[in-house]
């Protein structure tokens, strides 16, 4: 996961095109879930699990070693505060990042013929979703310091294999990513989530992974 | 995945057995999926997602270092356009996996009593279905080339992953592969796709593959 | 998967204790299906599939290095082709599987609070059944000799892997193994099969194990 | 999986941090599937199974290399039966180990809008759930010391999908942990068990680890 051979063109394609998988994964088996489950939302769920989960495997495989396959700002700001990302850079991760998010609704939109643009309203809040959005962050960058630490090899799976947790241990089924809680907000369908509630959502994520960095930076001192 | 141990008979063989296996179980879990579900097509889709990906990564693991394990004439396409097999070659991979890929339709049918010859009644055509198949072969091939660079030991694991979550982000199940597409219009049932809807679907998947070929090459060529 | 280190003592205590807790999970993952799914029979194989993929690669780590975890009579059978495995000891293996496998259809009946004594009435039979155990053996062991080829480390997964499609693409859910035939004739649960049928499984699992072994040893003999 | 490097603070809260995020999975995925599920349980049990064997694979990869990953009264046991862990440090670990999990149980609740404090009325009881203890503790025991022996690497994935098993072939879904025991009994939701179940409950998965510890120990010892 060190980019030092590929410059800064190549490393914000990655951050981009992966992010667009990630939401066109995210919406577009929300909205095949729904289609087909019948009305049972466990089934939809476990859709949306299913596919999350392998794509955050498969998106960590290809562009890990190019951009560090952040696809979130709350890990760009994570490895930002742990000074391995320079400010300037830092930024237009999370610029790109929300661009390809957005682009991601976009095309689940366009494959599952629904319309281009929508607004969620679906609403999302309550003290129970944010404390459930600071744990997912805060979980998330556990496992991705964590895991990079003893096992790089690891970490597509870890990553993909806590995000599936989090769809159902936490009450928000785990956002845990300001770019793809952006993105959700555009549109109506399995997956969304009332553009009000956003901010939120992300204040809660950013909290999360914050409180995560300097927890496992101590965690895992080693002993002098 | 270098296949220079090997004569092409070997080769050939790998790959027509390994479409052959593919094939048989992508359409005999529709089948068998189709029958235990209830009506409920999510249940259906997830057996059929499930089962799909599972064999994927044991036909790599088992005949990857034989010929490649392409079993899919995008894969074939790719390969040759990087100039890695050769012409005359690459068409032969292409004749096996569509006669593996029809065969593997067969031994489904023989195997769950329904008749040998089938032709499909499921539409599936239209502008989201055609946009699905251009999404579904642009990633495959970015997954494969992009983990064979990385970490080829993840090659099976990442197209097993990939297709689990293609059968869910994508409108179209992300068919993403001619010969596959081929041989389940030869099948009535749950994983079918009517004959006339073939020559769309295999267009759009070789121009995603086309797409992701020249997209993939500029991402990892490393900086000078 | 050497197996050089260890007494013969120990490998007999490996393969039956591994034997017997895949039929543990088979049947009891078959109940508990079956009482919870609510007469859903695809959701009730999907938790037998998930259950039984799972044991396979925690038996097959734990006990592969020292009795070579084959559980298996058909798999027992190809080692022995292949000369790995000498004839006395290969019959030592196939009782100990044989009595492994039938306690542990018993354990599950003591968990479960079934009867301890059951004979199965459920009817698997039929020229479609009978390909399936063929197509099924063939699977396993061309999936068990070249996963052991090229990648030893992955054969766990890779056979729970296999035996997970096997559930959904053959028509008799891939039992694929002589002792598991037997022992779930002695259950009369989600996953039993009446006595009467199965001499044509096991038939038709030696000889799909037979086939393949041939196969697979001219696929990957070397180019001279 | 050799703690040498880390003093007591950071074991002592890598265990009790990991046993909470266990249980928050646990309690909480109980409660979103049974949520969603509409009555079928079966499917509320897949997702809790999804949700706990992803969980363990990642709390294991973070913190193995700290404390050893044991969240688990149990595993403790053993690896103090096994002169690896002084007694101290033992009971040091098991008291976090409890703190931990009642605490992942009310963060559970409180993302979940659930009252914080509970007591469960979930009657769990009888022979057959009893031998499930023992058989669900024996098996995780022989998993945790045998791929430990053979392949280190591969212990998260191992633990991850015994559990996945255990919850579908054991009749008491495999607690097999008395943290988590004690920590279920503290939510009155889908997850939970009487408190006044829990003795006979842990007794159980006493008794399970010490025969599994005696018998890998001989099944291990190199032929001479």
């Amino acid at each position: 996961m060190s980019p030092e051979n590929f410059d800064n063109r190549r490393r914000l394609a990655a951050e981009a095109l992966g992010t667009m998988l990630l939401l066109a994964t995210v919406v577009g088996s929300g909205i095949m879930g729904e289609r087909l489950a019948g009305g049972n939302e466990a089934i939809a769920l476990l859709a949306n699990t299913l596919a999350t989960g392998a794509i955050l495997v498969v998106i960590i495989f290809v562009f890990g070693p190019i951009s560090g396959a952040h696809f979130n700002p709350a890990v760009t700001l994570t490895f930002f505060l742990r000074r391995e990302l320079p400010l300037g850079l830092a930024l237009a991760y999370v610029a790109v990042q929300i661009v390809g998010g957005l682009a991601g609704t976009g095309i689940a939109h366009l494959m599952f013929d629904e319309p281009l643009l929508q607004l969620s309203t679906k609403i999302r809040t309550g003290p129970g979703q944010w404390l459930s959005e600071i744990v997912a962050a805060f979980g998330l960058i556990i496992t991705i310091i964590g895991t990079l630490r003893w096992r790089p090899d690891a970490v597509p799976y870890a990553v993909g294999l806590f995000i599936s947790a989090g769809y159902w241990f936490t009450a928000s089924t785990s956002f845990a990513n300001p770019a793809v809680t952006l993105a959700r907000s555009f549109t109506d369908t399995f997956s969304g989530i009332a553009l009000l509630n956003t901010p939120a959502f992300i204040a809660a994520q950013l909290a999360g992974a914050v409180i995560a960095t300097v927890f496992i930076a101590w965690l895992l001192a080693d002993k002098k």
